[in-house]
């Protein structure tokens, strides 16, 4: 298992390419994380497109760059919109990345459900190891948007996830660990306040498909994602007296942060 | 009428409770404040679900420690919505809060609405001296999310409804006024920028639910969660230059908070 | 063409007249942009109330004194809750802005609605360059929320728009440009990270809608939000490290202005 940290020349690349292309990403996600998640991807140098709007969902999912699909989205929209979604990227060949909130929590529609979309095949999963671990196929203690099981009780589950579905699955934690079934990549950092701070985990999918879209090969673009929202948050926290100065500490970084080689 | 502020035994047990069980605060609430709200129980401890998940409504009515439900929810969730959520807390015994915002506004539909689901017992109400004077069966000047009536005017009222209802009535203003319908407990503090950042109602609401879901009996727990914003919001205003500043420093000073006996 | 900034004589009466009167302003947004939106509206003085309540829709927009439909709306609202807001409040008398977000950007059935609005007499008109040309019948290239055509470009399909549907036309840009159609009014200022927070755009048509509710005269009114919004970031950048703390500021500055008369 290698590790990965900003600024590693492959993270530092990823990100120059988002900076270079400005990539839109589209995503369907939910009121609580939308505000955050659009910010941290203009912060970076993306540009956020989000919501069902109607007769739009597979135009924008095509002509976007990046997909994300945060199926807390389901508070308002429906199955079809994300559906519609996510067939649009596949059919587009739009990388999408499947944020599996609330999967595990005991709600077997909902759970059903996140087994559909995979059917369409995500270049890339994000969850947190309660909801890796339940798309996996494990039990789970999730009780809804919390982690309860660690990181590295999942990284073999997710290994198998991500042979078996084709994608990139990363599992949020302290240490996030990220695999293609093969490799296992590390990613260290972060700060005790990220959890603590609502959208945090919406705005690393929103990230990781940025990355995805500007053309960075999946495994790279995912780890380069989280790497960014880690070396932020560390950078955020003496920037901060609290969780409230520094979720803006935290899109400051982002928003600060330059490609090494510029 | 007794007043209670923090750090009163009473208030400092109430958040020792909170960062103690780390209660699964399930809530609907709407576009406009679900964000600060989710980081105010987060930031004293809680861990917040929000919104009106497919099949999901009623267990997670049901699972959580606490409910709440802002009838602004209902801009994007449906009367059946709030129906289950409220009946499922109300069978499962999970205490839940309801939080009457723009009832007296005009709109008869909606006010009905709220008196229907007084039936269904909620273990707080929190207001405005409009929201609460027009539930209570008063007359209201209000216009939509403001408070018009002074806080005086209610509290009898407020006390009526506490009596009625089986609920604990609070009733937000400079000074918070919180009734079982026999008691009268006054909260001080605050600041005037306070109705001057959006959501910091539907915050209210959140962490009342959060303190209930703790186990806290209901006077004492509501009153806390009035003391602990107010005392927050008043330790806020130095560090803030103006209300966006202060809306950050207020989540800071909330996550801040730590029980005197620790 | 002339050019106003604050403290211009007409954008602090404007101001001024917001503070005396606390104009209701109801809108219906989207969950990306409601909170910044709601939190500058309160920071000028106003009072927003915003989202689709079931049988209040046409009540708010007639008891309001401004109204603003941001077209993004429609990832939860549909089609007939925007068409009876902008009946109501053109029944009424309210004076309404129409923000065409995502217009010209390829989705045939959200134009030709934009299209269909118009015929409702928006009081102003407030997009970026490319959905402004797109609502004015240019071509477009647009790719959802972003300004990819200059302003320049687009001042006289404005002009010719405004003509047209008797609106006053706001393009906002690095230079603001606003038009009744026959004078032309320039507001420079701003910052560069203005276009990078979200629901900045959406929060000048928020303010526009206060504005106008206030009861300035329309071209006046337009003129003094844009300038608002225009010196606030400037001031703002300075006290700000990057995205996150120039937001907070933002709304800090709003909240600081007060009319050279007081």
């Amino acid at each position: 298992m290698s590790t990965v940290t900003w600024p590693d020349q492959t993270v530092s690349d990823a990100l120059a390419a988002v900076q270079a292309t400005s990539p839109l990403t589209y995503g369907l996600t939910n009121y609580i994380s939308a505000p955050l998640a659009a910010n941290a991807i203009l912060a970076v140098g993306g540009s956020p497109a989000f919501g069902a709007l109607p007769g739009g969902i597979a135009h924008l999912a095509t002509i976007a760059s990046g997909v994300f699909l945060n199926l807390a989205s389901l508070i308002t929209d429906t199955y079809d919109d994300l559906r519609t979604a996510a067939r649009a990227a596949h059919d587009a060949g739009t990388p999408w990345v499947l944020d599996p909130v609330v999967v595990g929590a005991g709600i077997a529609q909902h759970d059903a459900f996140a087994a559909e979309l995979l059917e369409l095949r995500p270049t890339a999963i994000r969850g947190n190891a309660s909801e890796v671990l339940a798309l996996a196929g494990g039990a789970s203690t999730s009780k809804g948007v919390d982690a309860t099981a660690s990181t590295e009780e999942v990284v073999d589950l997710a290994a198998a996830l991500a042979r078996r579905t084709g994608a990139v699955v990363a599992v949020s934690g302290e240490v996030d660990r990220i695999t293609d079934g093969t490799e296992v990549v590390a990613v260290p950092g972060g700060h005790p306040w990220l959890p603590r701070v609502t959208a945090t985990g919406c705005a690393l999918g929103g990230l990781t498909a940025t990355f995805l879209g500007a053309g960075t090969a999946p495994l790279q673009a995912v780890v380069a994602a989280h790497a960014v929202l880690a070396v932020a948050a560390e950078r955020a926290a003496p920037h901060a007296r609290g969780t409230g100065t520094f979720a803006a500490a935290l899109l400051d970084e982002l928003s600060l942060l330059r490609p090494a080689s510029q």
